[in-house]
């Protein structure tokens, strides 16, 4: 009688009616009926993407998408700006070493974010810089990135701004065509509420002129053959049908809720979250100014490690959150807020978290932490 | 009431037992259940791939799969040998070149299959062969390839044999570590009955060495990262958690039916596929030494267009077979026989394909087809 309940960055829960799609009959993905299922999940994706510009689907997992931006903008000899704060602000650095592109990196407190004026002065530095590649939401911290002010420096300059979206799209807002963004990469285990294997890039005119005169070695993750397939309403290579199925229910969905309702629902999930963790004495990882309302990080306290706690609520309670990764592990825990999680989860997972800090020896107020959050969501 | 039959070459119809398991709600990726899920997944890869070798996992179609070989193993100034006689021959090429490797091609007439002889003095004129690439069952063409041959004359030098069998695995035999074969790719969606969107790839020894000193840029392919992932029993990106779930229950279906039977089953339905197309009076591509019990690739009589046979077949019976590729569109269908597919599957389509053929006023006695066919299943 275990629930299992996932309160996890990606992957997220899939609400029955996303389960009812996936274990639909396949169907070949040549035919008519495919293709329109193709055409409706554009639609939808540039909905939720909130822009005109083409949405590429790849059969990969979110670093796909990622290697696909790197590896059609930069190469070797081209400089790239990156920004590490976290685990995959530093993946963006890695992926531009793969490739042979000299990485400036802007290295910042982990639990902090990169400010747009940080990003002006470097592209003032490095004139030659090609492409800025950010973090939307980084999941490793909790933190929360203004893409919106730095997209208003980049747009004044040659580079392009490239923003992996893969945990924040659907969640917090990012509006690709009127803040400026060139390119926004995303997955679909996040947001999304599918389960991981599908991915998304977005790229605006800007970067595909990039991506046109780029040498790098490609070919599963081309974006010219993505283009030339997306014109033909197809994908380059075989797509990842049913996933793709389903994300039109998950699209419908979005559709149903409105954009502007589910941006309001996270952040009234988070703000319900971090009072709890305040109620309970905990601090977050996150400075105030950039707390994301994709997922809470919290501080463990000293006498308890963050690991054992992790395990016994999923072990024994069947709830399962995240803990701290690197640098972090043991020390914090992550409770996510994307995809499908209402008021009521929420609630479980603190009540939750109070029972086992209290069996590791955590001194607080048993219900302090449900309260709190309690008292958010009914305001 | 109209049947959604798939005689196609991938995607392969699923199993109600496989869509219920890919129904199921997600669990996370970094727990004890699902490493003890990629336990299961592996060993019974290696029972499938017959070899004691890894068997990386990666979440992409089977051209992800192709591509991470080719950028794992040649690049610029490295010379390989690839064989084309057919779309997925070309495809080897098209990633040799993509990477910049000199692509020595021995060109085939589409239908036939290459000789162990052919590239045994293609190794001997182009000592500096890297690796050689060919594909076990060619899926536009419906050739089988005479691997176990080829593994015997590339086993005696220093190339590296790396053979695409994404349609071919676990329908026709290849002994992985028995004949001696370095690389094996394969995918999910053909003889594994799973949606597209999970790729193998099995690395053996000789072909690892190579992979250490190969210098292509890459990253979401890269085996090195695979390898290290698979010694923890993990991957190294984000799994496709809900089909590699899905594919434990494919693999126990594998086990129950016992490979050489599986072998069996697919080679009746072959023969009997054959006799049907002989007794229409009907001929096939692939010549006579060399057709794969994988599919069955018909030519369409001067004045059958092939194109509007299965549009007919698929949109007014319910029954999809493939046409012809490239060259070959409107020229030829192709019947599956891989996947979850048995007798009275066949029958249905070769039913179908006669009531269409006579619709198109091709003349021929009904239930010939049928009738041959029977025959071949009754004895």
């Amino acid at each position: 009688m275990k629930r299992n309940l996932l309160l996890t960055p990606g992957p997220t829960q899939i609400p029955p009616r996303i389960c009812a799609a996936l274990g639909k009959p396949i169907i070949h993905h040549r035919t008519p009926e495919f293709q329109s299922n193709i055409k409706e999940a554009i639609e939808g994706l540039q909905y939720v993407f909130q822009t005109k510009n083409d949405v590429y689907m790849l059969a990969s997992s979110g670093t796909g998408a990622m290697e696909a931006a790197v590896a059609n903008l930069v190469g070797p000899g081209d400089k790239a700006l990156t920004v590490q704060g976290g685990k995959f602000g530093e993946r963006w650095t890695e992926l531009c070493k793969a490739y042979q592109a000299e990485a400036e990196v802007i290295s910042i407190e982990w639990g902090t974010a990169v400010k747009a004026e940080q990003i002006k002065k470097a592209l003032e530095e490095n004139k030659d810089v090609k492409a800025v590649f950010v973090t939307l939401n980084e999941t490793s911290t909790g933190v929360v990135t203004d893409i919106k002010a730095i997209a208003e420096v980049v747009q004044k300059t040659d580079a392009v701004l490239v923003v992996d979206a893969i945990s924040g799209l659907g969640v917090v807002d990012l509006k690709m065509d009127d803040w400026g963004v060139d390119i926004v990469v995303s997955g679909s285990q996040k947001g999304f509420m599918l389960p991981p294997g599908l991915s998304f890039i977005a790229v605006n005119e800007k970067a595909y002129k990039l991506v046109e005169t780029c040498n790098n070695p490609r070919y599963y993750f081309d974006l010219r053959k993505a283009k030339k397939a997306f014109q033909k309403s197809d994908t380059a290579f075989t797509p990842a049908i049913g996933i793709i199925i389903a994300l039109n229910e998950a699209l419908k969905m979005f559709k149903e809720d409105g954009l502007e309702n589910l941006f309001k629902h996270y952040e009234r999930l988070a703000q319900g979250t971090r009072a709890a963790a305040k109620a309970l004495k905990l601090e977050l990882l996150a400075s105030e100014d950039c707390q994301s309302n994709a997922l809470t990080s919290i501080k463990m306290p000293e006498s308890v490690d963050g690991v054992k706690l992790v395990k016994l609520m999923r072990d024994t309670y069947g709830i399962t959150i995240a803990g701290g990764q690197a640098d972090l592990k043991g020390k914090i825990i992550r409770i996510a807020h994307m995809g499908c999680v209402d008021e009521y989860d929420i609630l479980a997972g603190i009540s939750c978290l109070e029972k086992v800090l209290k069996e590791l020896g955590y001194d607080f107020p048993i219900g302090a932490g449900v309260a709190a959050a309690q008292k958010i969501f009914n305001q």
